[in-house]
């Protein structure tokens, strides 16, 4: 997997990858099953719409069979996870297609867990988490009362890469721990991208909306996933800083977000993406 | 059906038809009961308010008895449809109150398919979709992977006028296709009613929402079901083209739409819908 | 419950508490489990976590063992209820934390109805509801048909104040009532809260949300969840007041209400709630 290291030392070569692959989202509109959670689904599906995918909220197990080989991507989230959900994620992570899981709140319950190490075996592209749930994640843990946010992270994701690490090469999945700034790794190589605001966090459902868009990504880009991934969360963190200029708080920054991913143009996207390769 | 036919051929005739259902809801707040999507819940629920309608998002078919009939309007939309969902979709759609269908990426599945099948049996009043929904629904067919866009539309609305005609004489509702132009038929009638931008698409669960406001305008006219849905559908691009002016995306779009839809006013309504009769 | 009588006289001390409340949720981020209904599941949530809480959406009964002993506040929400739900939120309500009771439409249906009131046993901290709502739960009866509107409310909240009474006594529960005054008794005492603009009521569960938001106020003030939920109800009608100055419609206001909420400060907290104890 050190394919393209060398020229991924060049920063600029991130920004233009990262409009290849938007570019490309637009150009051939995706299909991305998401079986997400209730709290998400309209941020992911209008991200997904906005980026130039086409969203699919479909989560019957009785669909599967038909609906997800023809899909280009699938998108598993377990943020509201539910015993009458879960064979259908098992099954659509099953179908043949690239797909990406987010372990939102891993750490919230045995039940949870235990589905997440299991989807995790049905190997995911990408998995996309907080730190606080890569961490939970790596160890198989529940978490203890005494540090536990539920969906937020309670660490930085700095904290978080060598689980990062040991998990992508438990897993064969890329990971990918978001914060300040977002780490992905194959287990080999490491990049890091940074951009995004911090208010970000105050927007229910940007962390499940981003892990969405690299599905949308990795259907664009599937032999390589880590490229797509870091592209993805780039692009999304890129919509939020320029979504902030003009915002007054998290509800219109949900807003200018959405309208400035849409918007996104070549000479944007290839001057402000921040991502590198760490050595 | 041919009642009204005169009238109809002035374009003037439609605007204050629009603008006296919009003003019926908005005096009567019919109680619109919405077995919908998970994704269009708020949109879906907010486009009525806006209205001046009440909506109702009540689901499980333990109510159905008690509920349903107090309601003036049942709305079935089968876009996150799972098996658990059905029996209450057949019940509300039972018991005797107008209702509207909408038949979201009807050819996802095998099983979605026989779902509108069956309900489409149960006589609903309208069924609104786009092209390939609308296509697929006439004949009965689960899409080939070919061309197939989820909830997306791969067809324009012209090309379902056809196949709009068969569903509506066989299923004895009107049918109703979004598009550019959309398309209202009873199986005699046609109707073209051309409001709208085409950034609505870009907006997840837009078609939903239309449906639902069509269900609103049939409880006030449940006799015109072909008026009503025109009018609807009318009210609710016209409110897209006027928030348009003000949007710089699809959230933005969003935001203006449901806002101006709020403020719509007599002398705006009657000189900027543009519904015909076609010959 | 007689004490703190004196000082809640005085309009100013309810200012100085309603900004500390608020500060403490800011500070100490709060875990409110939600199990609510789907329409409000992003409006609640944003509107925690522009207050500074952290909300978490589960509603599994496979998870409430472990995760629920580790949230602040639970909130339940019966706005669209199903026999599947109705265990978790059981489960929930009786894990030992304080918890919050909205009893969305509880007219609608006999088995809602009965949900209700056996919700109501589980001794919630607070019930927050419309005045159709109270009276309804009051009573204990099932909505006629001629004046009844789903989840919005037929009648004023001055309406209820009997029932919100005789609601306090026989459950040992605050009882909020929302309307243009928002009244909140516990049986003994009456505080008026008269903070909001009526075009909150055009934006859906925006009564939800503010439940959420009681439950985040009551995390932090468990022993004296009247004072909570006043000065939850205020913040919130205090942030939809100042969000309307800059709102062109319902969507506009949705969104400046959230952002208002997340930047309010001291000195427009004390000046502007409007909060009295009642002779």
């Amino acid at each position: 997997m050190d394919d393209g290291a060398k020229e991924q030392r060049d920063p600029a070569w991130w920004g233009r990858r990262a409009w290849s692959l938007l570019s490309a989202v637009r150009a051939r509109a995706p299909l991305v099953q998401c079986i997400t959670n209730l709290v998400s689904m309209d941020i992911a599906a209008n991200a997904l719409l906005a980026a130039g995918a086409s969203p699919a909220m479909v989560h019957s197990l009785r669909e599967v069979p038909d609906f997800t080989p023809r899909c280009d991507a699938v998108y598993v989230n377990v943020g509201t996870l539910s015993e009458d959900w879960l064979p259908s994620m098992r099954a659509a992570a099953s179908a043949g297609r690239p797909w990406v899981l987010d372990p939102v709140a891993a750490a919230a319950s045995g039940f949870r867990m235990e589905a997440c190490v299991e989807l995790l075996a049905l190997r995911p592209a990408v998995v996309r988490g907080n730190a606080s749930e890569i961490l939970a994640l790596a160890d198989r843990s529940v978490a203890a009362a005494s540090n536990f946010k539920g969906a937020d992270s309670s660490h930085e994701s700095v904290d978080a890469l060598e689980a990062a690490k040991a998990l992508a090469l438990s897993s064969g999945a890329v990971v990918a721990v978001s914060g300040a700034v977002d780490f992905i790794t194959n287990g080999e190589k490491f990049v890091g991208a940074s951009n995004g605001v911090p208010m970000m966090q105050k927007i229910t459902a940007t962390g499940c909306a981003v892990t969405a868009l690299i599905a949308a990504f990795v259907a664009i880009e599937p032999s390589d996933a880590l490229v797509a991934a870091a592209c993805a969360l780039a692009i999304f963190g890129l919509a939020g800083e320029i979504g902030m200029e003009s915002s007054k708080g998290p509800a219109s920054l949900r807003m200018h977000l959405i309208d400035t991913l849409y918007c996104l143009d070549e000479e944007t996207v290839t001057s402000r993406v921040r991502i590198a390769l760490r050595p």
